[in-house]
């Protein structure tokens, strides 16, 4: 098994390009973020590392604890609508730098609330966990395809196991439900037996060195903190995206039972996780990117969680972000995964404003 | 006239101790603000300035390009509670730092937005504008007192003034609707006739040569900007307030005409103008810790909007938040305003969710 690259190693801090626009990731002590006129400007001991003008960049997330940001620089991105920001090492953002203002009309709010009450509310609900499972599927059935000549017996198992997530699936469609709160239990009962057929598959392909027993928020194997860090960030993305569409954050359908939490956040990720986080990991792993050596941190304290290593981290994020400007197929045309989220939001707005019949979630095709 | 205190102009930055929690006003090029274990620590060209526990601290504002906060001191802000502004130079608040939580439970949103089209939106946009009217009225009566052994006769128009605007609040307290759609015009009007009773009394105490002629959020008279100033300090606390409540800034009733604006702060901001903000600055204008001389920056641009000189700025924010932690009776407790303000956002918060019947504004006894 491949060790990460020494490339990434080196970096102090990374940028990838996207849509045209960057997501500034600042991860290493002591770096500084700027401005000088309409650019960001990063230095490292005083030094200028790099200059970027604000209109290209979408996201600077903050990473590390070493690093700080100027008053300046956090001015410009408010101004220009980049979004900042703030994470654990783990990925997973707990602060976000928002405007005073907000994109979107109260209306939006309001008819969100009103949906949680109505049979909009079922609906968006069974279209993310829909979304969710055919995406399980189409990737288990992706990672069959690709295996069918070089190993026929798992390609034909993997294959078995989107079959599983396909049958929950056509069961979900049949929930009828005149509110959410009376059909949740029912959808994510659904939902945990897809997740066994999923994830027993994932584990198929994955070397069995890295000791994967299922999917866990709270496990310490590799694959679980891997999975963590690539939500952590796709997640930020799903926050702006509902964010600037006028949506509230915490009121969502699935997840609405999780007082605090920003559970519209938590539904709409559903259907992007496996083609956006689950499916660059996979990829990794497979192209051996990743191994079972040098993923973690070295000489934490006994006890302590372990953290992706620096190099890890890098490879990953480099990984989702060049994943998030992958253009697919959707609904007639081909657009980047990051523009998708955006325009799925927009569409669970306009939704519940009721300027269309129906929301359909994002799939792709394998 | 005085000008303002020479101790203001030599303060790098400024925190007023307040209920045992302090404000962290950064206002100044080049500070820094770090942290060291569970302290913040303002270091000032590399320097230590000032170290305080997190604990103590109640908020941080930042309010000027040349200040650099370490994400150390963010995760210490968040983790702990404190309230991260980022404020202009005119002290109105841009951006927030906000967690990825949500404190308050989704069913008062939910209430808040049916509120919307019921009599619970009319009752408190009704309320807001009574407390409103209510403090205007007993500031000019507290004015009129203080002054009828010296100036009896301006004592008596002060007077006046405020019997002119408690015939408006009466006929407020006579509307009704079913909803605050209906009532909102009504409202408004009565507001703007107080407005004039409210603002001609207020010039009349206020020297000539500032040149105040009614309130004005765009003006650049003195008074006018020094307001502004004011109430965005107040605007970040009712910010807060509101948003701990658990309550949606941007839903609000009164000012819900505002596309985009956080019309609920907008609106609970009403109550607390005149105690807080009014108050302390007609206070230290007469007191002559300000004059007409030496309240802008000088030598700035042609056709630019002035802006405070730091030493007012300084006297002026540590006039309001001394003014937040007196401690006024209200509703048979003695509390510190800024106490109250959480109270009272709270308090809409168990009215919408039907915990109380009514939901009182602030008003300050003269």
């Amino acid at each position: 098994m491949g060790l990460p690259t020494s490339k990434g190693r080196n970096l102090l801090f990374y940028h990838y390009q996207l849509d045209l626009r960057k997501r500034l990731f600042l991860d290493e002590f002591g770096l500084f973020l700027g401005r000088r006129r309409k650019r960001f400007v990063v230095r490292r001991k005083g030094k200028v590392a790099e200059e970027v003008p604000a209109d290209d960049v979408e996201a600077i997330v903050l990473m590390s604890k070493g690093v700080a940001v100027s008053e300046d620089a956090v001015r410009l991105a408010i101004d220009r609508r980049v979004q900042i920001v703030h994470a654990y090492h783990s990925g997973w953002p707990y602060a976000f730098t928002i405007p005073t203002f907000l994109s979107g009309s109260v209306e939006t709010r309001r008819q969100q609330f009103l949906a949680y009450s109505d049979e909009r509310g079922v609906e968006l609900a069974k279209a993310f966990v829909i979304g969710k499972l055919t995406n399980q599927s189409n990737l288990l059935k992706l990672l069959s395809k690709s295996r069918q000549r070089t190993q026929p017996r798992l390609a034909n198992e993997l294959y078995g196991h989107a079959v599983g997530v396909d049958h929950v699936a056509d069961r979900l469609g049949e929930i009828r439900g005149f509110e959410v709160d009376a059909v949740r239990l029912d959808i994510m009962n659904l939902e945990a037996g897809a997740a066994r057929f999923y994830w027993s598959g994932i584990a198929r392909v994955l070397p069995s060195e890295l000791g994967f027993r299922g999917r866990d928020p709270g496990g310490t194997d590799p694959f679980n903190v891997l999975l963590n860090y690539g939500y952590g960030i796709l997640y930020g993305e799903v926050w702006k995206a509902v964010y600037y569409a006028g949506l509230d954050p915490f009121a969502g359908f699935l997840h609405a039972d999780r007082p605090g939490k920003p559970s519209l956040v938590l539904d709409l990720i559903e259907e992007f996780r496996q083609q956006v986080v689950d499916r660059s990991i996979v990829s990794l792993i497979a192209r051996r990117r990743l191994g079972d050596e040098g993923i973690f941190e070295e000489g934490l304290p006994e006890g302590e969680k372990p953290i992706l290593s620096k190099a890890v981290r890098h490879l990953v994020a480099e990984a989702i972000v060049k994943r998030l400007g992958d253009e697919v197929a959707f609904e007639g045309k081909k657009l980047a995964l990051s523009s998708i989220i955006l325009r799925q939001a927009r569409k669970v707005a306009r939704y519940l404003r009721g300027t269309i019949r129906a929301y359909t979630p994002f799939v792709q095709r394998w």
